[in-house]
């Protein structure tokens, strides 16, 4: 049986799209006016869960977040921009991906900070799996994410199972 | 001699379009999970000061806000959009217009909240104000508000001149 | 009939009057140690509200807020005074004015920031407009705010009805 | 000899007395919506520190606080009022009175909730300890706490001895 | 009648004892980079409410805190330590111990910043005090803490008699 | 040429074992009273720093985060624990392990909530990488960290290179 079979209304990656920009203050920044790495997930986090929000209509929470590096630096005063949307679903849960850019403030270039994908769950008021609709990409980039999300699904899987049977 | 005439070469409104979007958390909110409107506040001139920031490339501060409606009401779940961006340049100032939409968290309804108009001065290192480019419209929507700007700009002076004659 | 009619007893200005004092900390500044105009709009619309709070005892929400210049620059280390009463009431909202002083934290001199007017709608738990009690002017000053908060109500209904016939 | 004996002109009491308003925000509260122990200190600290600030016009550091007791349950929605005052100058530091009072939100009534007494020490830009000028009681309530802190301060002076002397 | 009589099974110190870590972060220091008094409470408050919501296993409300010292200055860039365990427990109230020490961010030196003795109370879903169970000592530190804090108590209450007699 | 080999001496794992202990409170959690992901990840990453941090003794950035299951969800009111050490340094550069623990309010029972692994650098005071102090496992459990730490990290590198070569 697909994964993937539910009677919900498909809808498109450019449906869940979203962009969120923060301008780094001093309060997210460690002693020397750098970005702190956990601060910075913390809006990857609130980045993906946008688009999921968007894409299910429903409450959702963080399962997992795959490996992720910090290419650059970012500084106290830099504008972060976090461009998130659905790659694909599978039943009740979402791959979302969240490209993370900094714009410096001076000179107004921007740079590839990170690039993440999380994976969250659908649920009702009450704590439950609730399925959401398929995803139509529709562009090659997006026909290409949707493929990769496949194969990152597996391997997490793959990983999953590992860990289960090496104990802890 | 023009206010707006600088050595600077003009920039494009969409070079400082800007897109930021929050998600209403219960710190956000009073006591019956309606956003504050100190908060809302807040997120539009930080929305404000990001269009500004990139169409200014130097630090910029808060000068005025004009009059505010909260035209619906906002709660803890819904998707908050922003979207700036720089309208006019009056040699060291700026107008900057923010538009407020909220987004249902289950319908994905979106409705318009409020539009701000706020004034940023381009300053350096030392608190002194800078010159900024001038902006180019290149629609008819960015030309109408270009022009509004430039009306926006006398009333407030007017008002001004009005409240210093009036004592305070 | 008359907007301000209702059954509640009325209330001094004094009643209302508060009091609210923030010392300026490096979270609330940008880059260059300067206050966020944000930040102290969140502050005017809490200290707003607590008049309007103490007047209506009852729920109330951020209805809208009149045009703010920021007179002078706030730096971190400064303590911000914020003094608001609730000026008139009409029915079902209220008008509270706030001004703003800056006191220099070596000097102890005090310089005015800003004069905010906001209007509160009061309601119950449900959401829905409750009626508030009318104000009662004593001194001379509180006679002339009463008086200048119709005439500002005017001119914000004139505003109102000509961008809704404006269109946007 | 003594200990407040310095060339600076003295200061009125009146001249360092503050008050502070804060509206509880779901943050600021536990599961149950009541104030956390911990973020009332914090509100007595801040307006502790800034009658001491207004005092000395000197930065300022918490060196202690005597013992509290938090009397009523305050509760989300409730505004809480810190009026503070220094009540004595020591060369170096100063003891500052924090009142704290709640008013609820529907019936108005203000009830007590705690009497702090915190010392702080006034420093340069160094971390240096700097003179503070003396206090001037003019009320009988002012001399009468003028007193107390004289009596306060003896008790803690042998009570830290008491500590050294039996090891930790 | 015993005050400690109860027919909850007794819990040792162990069961309770409690180390919370904090990194201070720019926002949580003065305009010079000193740990604001404030939030140290506040973290004081949480970590000794962390021990006795582990030994009551219920709601917990702090009723008061003792006089506390602030020996040595923290900066920006150090790490806290907090550990905290409860006392003794007195029916439905607990006296929780916090010692609070800073970790030097280059040397890796600890020093004793201050040491601190909470009473907390335990309450249910509608904030009726409701019983915790005694604590059982083991090691002699630990029945040292036990007697003190019976001792402590005494003190308290007798403090507390003597206040209501003198008017406020 | 060994990459740990550095004229620095070695410190012990327990040197640098560090624990952290947080409320959740309603600020933390979604609509729902859930834990946002993305303030769990903030806290894993500030667990990890403290720990990176004290083997180092420097400034720590994060370089990378490995991937992260979310295995229960956390609820406002409980208590979440973070224990983290430095599995095994390499040059500049540390791996750090991060067990995340929830505790339920009521029951005291406690699981397993996650187990990450971070990437940190060791930086100066302007921001160029300094070599740390190796790492010295002495327990079975800490060699075989030791250990897989190695393993990791080839697999990051591979994964690394695949991506370059990938373009994107």
């Amino acid at each position: 049986m697909n994964q993937e079979e539910t009677t919900l209304v498909p809808r498109l990656v450019r449906e869940s799209q979203s962009e969120a920009t923060q301008l780094v203050l001093p309060n997210d920044t460690n002693t020397l006016g750098a970005l702190l790495g956990g601060r910075l997930m913390h809006w990857i986090d609130l980045a993906g869960a946008l688009a999921a929000h968007r894409h299910a209509r429903a409450f959702v929470v963080t399962a997992s977040i795959d490996h992720l590096d910090f290419l650059v630096p970012v500084q106290v005063g830099d504008v972060v921009i976090l461009c998130s949307s659905v790659n694909r679903a599978f039943h009740t849960s979402m791959e979302t991906g969240v490209k993370v850019w900094v714009e410096n403030y001076m000179s107004g270039s921007r740079r590839h900070v990170s690039s993440a994908y999380l994976t969250f769950v659908a649920i009702d008021r009450y704590g439950r799996r609730v399925p959401v609709p398929p995803v139509t990409p529709e562009t090659p980039e997006e026909k290409r994410r949707f493929e990769d999300a496949g194969r990152r699904r597996e391997q997490r899987q793959a990983e999953a199972a590992r860990k289960r049977t090496a104990g802890k």
